[in-house]
């Protein structure tokens, strides 16, 4: 609860115009709300500067159909859902109005900024790393930034990847998206001179230990510049690098 | 090797300054040193707007010393020596200027940056880890940032972190340090507005498996614009922080 | 074998009232049933002051109808179905009465007890967490026990926990209940002077290992007063719940 | 913060006592000091009912020194330093008068509490875990709690635990400690009915995996009313066993 | 290859019986088919006392049938085929006589063995122990032993297994058998005064890794003389256990 | 980038015969087409004296025929495709001509070498392990080798790898694959004097750990001259093995 | 505790020569000692046929020496001390007559048995596996058994074991013990027709993990009548290969 | 044992210059010899065409010495002793003659080979991985091979790595070691058409896991004709590649 608010309570206590007992409760109301199953965030966007997001794995579309309705009515504009599968969307779309991207699993409800800035690069290892590159990068695009896709530029064929030195060069943030031995994002630290965000997948197959050897490799990226979000966290990646991209607006 | 370069050289080839096979040399000319030991990488201030750091630990002293001449002697106004020992940094600072900071374990040779820009909050959960927070702190200082440090503010008693919600409302970064349950992003992000960088310290015992417990809860942190980088690694948390704060310049 | 049932059996032969052969018998005769597939527990209400409780996931519906009766034949008033599915359930419930909650997956042979005391808290994380929220509800409100449920009070969005600080510190005990990074149970210890049992749950993915990453960090807790079981052990959090919640009596 | 702290403010606030900006001020406030290293909690002996703990393993002899005089100054009256190296306890001994147990490696600074209450029963498998054992059975003594030691009881001569059950049965709460297999929380949690608070213990070598097996042991145990606390952390069972046991005053 | 047959051949050489290129022929001369995806061992009998196995798991019914005829056309008297699931069973029943044990997942081809001897114990944790329990039972049984079935005696109910004191007295060799804390095998070793051979099974859920921490918690037992197999190897425990019976033959 | 292409394209700069900007697009020119969802890579056959390869697994259909026809329409003879489900091979063959091998999943477009030499032994431990060795064979006939089959020559039974001294003598390099216990590797180390790659199988149960402990018990052979790939990576030991076999061409 | 004890004790009470209270106390009376530190069992040779053995490793000479003297006080002919160092063998043999074995780290208080009987071979891979083999073997004989030593026999040179068939083939039962790959027990489990006790030890390097992967091969043994014991117990070993060796008796 | 060497004792027989039981004890004879605590191959140059290693770490320097004089007493003309720490050195070098490589902690004894053939590339990461790469550089030169060394090349500076395309191209084997994220044995593996045998080092901190994560990286490079060998294993990389690099000859 930032100091404005409560200063604000204190004066019109202080006035006379708030009694106590209503000023407790002032203090005390909740910037959410209670459907029972969930507290939707209505005050986010004011707190945080972006939307509210729908984990959608967890819950069932009557659910991600209420908490849609219910933000929505607190002046949300756009609703994000991931991780949704094409029966739910199907099953949500009935009730709301819903723009679904089957290969991110991303739902999207209302309508998407139509100003967007900056230049996020995403990069991936290898066709199979797709979803998750689609999960950040419709997100990137619902946070209101520029996305260049480079897909397909693995380490293990390195011409590929230095062939779009240029791109990299330009971005303002990276995000780097690998399974397997998850080496992309080391490599593409050591070119560029912006953040990486490295988003391990679970592609692979023994001993990848369904993303885990991905992961393990990008934290232990001997190029500078380079953090790390959950295995298949293409949604996280993107949050975080939308907040990145905005910086100094 | 950027366009431009490329573009000068076959400029001179084609003007006839320049013969084939100087031109052969020049595109594969290094830009960067060989020590035998080592090839410092004279470049990479040009390449990526900062110093050359020195990872101090798999090196002897003399290594040390060496690449630091070198570096310096290519134009390196700062050279950042991390994981330095007591003792090598002894033997160092004889041969070399150093200010060393035993807490962070860091040696810096040259001058410190003048000029300091943004904020970088740095939250510690508890007294034990001011060593990561201290590497961090020096190094963020060293790339020419601000730095509010918040310690042993951990989320076992939440009022401490409540207490200076301000600073972490306005943070431009965050470096989130915390060992055992490593809690604290998490929480620092659900109520901040900026990117967390989360480190995970090897502080703790028993089925803390010195920093797993922290790393693998950061990486599950549900609160967004959350990013993980390796076990007490401060120096890659700081460095990535100063590239997020000075982004616009 | 408790001390006074030796001394009835050691009295008898002394007076002659029973043979040798009879007491050796008496002392080896078991409190417990055979089935065959098992053998259940006849006296642990006496013994140990609850109901006998039928894990159900291992079992046949034949199995645990079996079980069921035998302990009710016994004069067991209440059993509990744990990790029954809605399928199991439909085939029990045509042998015996059964009131079957779907979310917590338990049936309840035979009456709920009438009177309920104290004060178990049961917060989760968020709404994925449910199932295991309610199996632990309904475990402890049958056995005898009154349930303040506090659900989706993660940490990530520490203001909707703080808005229950007062169920929190008027609570006998309180069942925390968490996936991802399991932050939620350090928080809650922070802010509450009762025991705390936590329980992570498998929800979650990536790094999150099936609820391992919770586990650990819940073990970790830098809070005091807390103690973990098992991933998803919602019943086994409530029974230890319980036996806190009923000391005194 | 409670709601009889905030009521009171605003009330002063409404009365005209307390200017606005004073009652910003004291709802900010930090029922904590701030001596730089560290944030020591001086109301959470009102808060939590307990008095504050210095974990000693991560500490200088200065920066515990310096953190028990503060408590103290604030009205502490028993200070109990944990995991405290015998040299350090020396040079702490010097500034502070000291109660040194080794075995546990507790310090204890002030008085200890005349009266003790209940039944808490401490049983270990081995000799081997007596250190851990006498962490627990220290705390819980100064935590105002009478201890029944049960040493060396371990499963694999069942015949030694059974010839206690007595104890076990009449115990308000049970701290079962135990390294290797980890199966003494088990059987003994088959025995009694009262929450075992179980603790894995580091000792073993080979597959014991520094305690990891015990732990994993105990939190698949069988009986139900056992929850676990990490490796070797006797004080944890011990504070969360004296929250039970005093549990109705 | 024995002595003996060497000593024949090369004999048979120095008689003159046998030329140097038939001898070299019959050194190499396997003892063994090549049934192209197999090669059964046809001495296996002679060689270790026992007959051939067949694992099924990884084999079709057809190769499964190969096989066996193979084996019995080589005087292979009974055939024991584990892992044999329901469906595969059927058909090769269609094709060689076959006695097939659906809770063990056993089939046996031929006749079994009219006499056995000696007396294995089989005890359980509890009731899901149970198809890991037949395999091992049935095996024992197919390779000449007597078995007392000892199910549902895990040791959160310590008097259910205290129950049988006498049978474990009396038992040649024990097999025990256990999932979740895997506790089962050190109590049971502490009692009994014969090799134990203890098999963790994956039954249990969380933290009990599909029957690891049973393994470790057996690895780690305290009571000498126990041993392990691999998780859920019924036929491995049953197999040594009836060479143990059998010694002295 | 080799140094002839980039010599060959300075030349025509300097002679005239190619502008600067042509110059630099020629530089820049990628080996590789653009598929959007693939890059492949036209001229690995050139570079690395081998064919391309489609790991089928994370790929469709309609990817597959794509990168197919890409391939051989930029000259390939040959096109491997591995990991390929039967149902995506049905329909992969009705757009192009493709021989499908079922139980090794591998589809091959285009005509196979007329011309092979050389001679890699492959082993395997059983019959369960069919699958990975004829990915690797069929791999290894494709690349142009002669293959000897040696399967189910286990450990557990030496007198059968025994009875194959000579093929395993008389190698130029082999490929031993096995699961369960991994040793095939080391024992054949200890016997041939070519190199061995071993492949550890996800074959067994319990604590085989889907090929994680015949990966570490490979890695850790005693036998000097033993590398290891990935589980299941049957593909990559006879790529390996090709290079090697061809060695001196 | 036994069927014949409980019934001369309820005769004894029949016959009135034991009052009712004193048949409880004699029930109850332990047959162990309370050293404080310690319960020495006084008992197990009677009820296990073997000597108590002291497990050094976490024990101080002078608990050591009390357990020693207790037991030898109560009848105990030899006494045995695992994992004893050299340093507190010393001063354990001032105070009781001892005869120290380094290499396996063992001492022996009392006389030997002067009889031994079978035949136990103990194998080892390599020459740093000695340690443990010698654990095995003096404990081994301290309980009255034959042993014969083959060390350094490791599959990488499957000739030097297979010289030795002549011994494996007559062993009533095998010791094999092997660190890095752990295959030799496979091997000799193929060879023999007798149980075999596998030994991981904690020989290796690099991802060995300190035996695990000997431990987990082991394990995953494809030879029967292969179980397995602790990383490093060669003492568990011996215990068990006794019990099996004095079978019949 | 080879065919050749069977026939000829076979026609021994045959002619009768052999008496069975001679030939029985020819068979038997081992190429091995027997010092008690080892069994030093003196056929394997035969067997295999390299010298006999000694494995120095677990073995004491009197050991060392036995098997050294013994190995060249029966012809050997180079003895390696590899991981042999500089005291142990000094010892041996006492009574041997031993060129001793302190950086990689390798003893020569006796004459290096005159000849060295082909051309195998070592290339590391960092500085830190010189120990391991010089224990492969020596290795390869003593078993008569050519090495280019190419340090410090690590793929966080790319263009490092690319300055040595040439090298990388013309190299008939190359070894590639790495810690930390061991991504360069997967670049190398893109650019190189030879055999690639990678090493991870334990080289790094936190999450490399002295090793693990550059081990599993490489395990699942997206490189063909990468394989693998233990974390730290310089001496069986040389040795495999050694093996390559002489093929044909």
């Amino acid at each position: 609860m930032e100091r404005g608010e409560i200063e604000k309570i204190l004066q019109s206590v202080a006035s006379g115009e708030l009694s106590v007992s209503d000023a407790i409760l002032a203090v005390k109301s909740e910037p959410f709300g209670d459907l029972g199953y969930a507290k939707p965030d209505y005050h986010r966007a004011v707190r945080q500067g972006v939307s509210e997001v729908i984990y959608g794995a967890g819950k069932t579309a009557q659910q991600i159909i209420g908490i849609s309705k219910s933000l929505m009515e607190h002046g949300q504009k756009t609703v994000l859902i991931t991780r949704l599968d094409k029966e739910k969307a199907d099953e949500v779309g009935k009730s709301i109005p819903l723009d679904y991207r089957e290969i991110g699993k991303i739902g999207i409800a209302g309508s998407l900024p139509t100003e967007r800035k900056g230049n996020i690069v995403i990069a991936t290892g290898g066709t199979s790393d797709l979803p998750v590159a689609e999960e950040a990068a419709i997100t990137a695009e619902a946070l209101g930034n520029n996305v260049v896709r480079l897909y397909d530029v693995g380490v293990s064929g390195i011409h590929r990847l230095l062939a779009h030195t240029e791109e990299i060069m330009s971005a303002k943030v990276i995000i780097a998206i690998a399974g397997m031995e998850g080496a992309l994002a080391g490599v593409i630290g050591g070119l560029a001179d912006c953040p990486i965000i490295a988003v391990p997948t679970s592609v692979g197959y023994g001993a990848s230990f369904g993303g885990v050897t991905a992961l393990l490799s990008m934290l232990n990226s001997c190029a500078s510049g380079v953090s790390v979000v959950n295995i298949d966290n293409g949604f996280g990646a993107a949050y975080q690098a939308s907040m990145i991209n905005h910086i100094g607006e």
